[in-house]
């Protein structure tokens, strides 16, 4: 089940390419001694200089108390081939299982932060918490990216995005309107 | 150029069934007597209960003083159909065009707002300001969406992806994994 293409260090201020589109990710993070991954759906850029981004992380979750002993984490972005896992993720709790285990995902040492990588998704950012001004009347936290790894190919991965009710889309064709930008960005 | 299908009352609280997924979105504004229209990338949903929507809108942006203005805005979502005026709304600025005569759409009355749904959309969320607590910060808007209108078919629009560099996604095919959710949401 490991990402077919090995990941590659990729500029930070490029991440929005990823995570603008608004495909679920899995966030892994460490305290105690131990790991967790969750599935997230509420997130988005906030800047690219320095690259933010903004998300939700529920106060009842596991990894909001991880995250919040830590100061960080990682962003990893799940493909198709990893729907069901995604799923089962978003259904079960880190407080009684190890989830890298369970699901048979591999921990991968990150470059910034003491938080693993989840080597078979297509991309990993690595995030240090920024800002929580928010966080006790939002649960809303703003990470900056400190580093990232992406696999080269393909350059539209198949992204799942969550509709709600146990469906997900995953990301058709791409269409380029370059032509009618004056301002690419 | 109108949509299809005829949007209906929705209920506000299932909004996320449409933003979570990512797509780009069109806001409308209208202050002093004009309308605007922006497109946004940088948005999630923040909490569903009220419905709450976190978005980025540039301070140079000639939307921003509207909104600030008004305190009011619609998130309207665009398809497939609408790439092409997507791509033109985000290169040119309300400063100098009235984007509704310029690209050819509609402005219909909201429920709840002065702003201006855009008839040709999907769906159309009319927001009102909930929280400028990190607008000076990070240009960070928090808005309640107060009123819902969104066409019944498709189930599932084939929404646009901003993936950069001109380039959009375009809402792929659905699978479901609902059989793997215990806690449906």
């Amino acid at each position: 089940m490991s990402a077919k293409h090995a990941k590659q260090s990729f500029p930070v201020d490029q991440v929005r390419r990823y995570l603008e589109p608004g495909p679920v990710v899995l966030v892994s993070s460490f305290a105690g001694g131990r790991t967790n991954i969750m599935t997230m759906g509420w997130h988005s850029i906030v800047a690219f200089n320095p690259p933010l981004v903004g998300c939700v992380i529920a106060a009842g979750n596991h990894s909001y108390r991880m995250i919040r002993a830590s100061g960080e984490c990682v962003i990893n972005l799940p493909t198709r081939a990893l729907v069901d896992t995604v799923a089962k993720i978003g259904n079960v709790s880190g407080a009684d299982v190890d989830k890298f285990a369970a699901f048979g995902l591999t921990p991968q040492p990150a470059d910034q932060v003491k938080v693993p990588l989840i080597a078979e998704c297509h991309a990993s950012f690595e995030c240090r918490l920024h800002d929580d001004a928010m966080v006790d009347k939002y649960n809303y936290f703003i990470f900056e990216v400190v580093a990232a790894h992406v696999a080269p190919v393909p350059a539209h991965p198949e992204t799942l995005h969550y509709t709600g009710d146990g469906t997900f889309m995953v990301a058709g064709k791409t269409i380029s309107r370059r032509a009618l930008f004056t301002k690419v960005s």
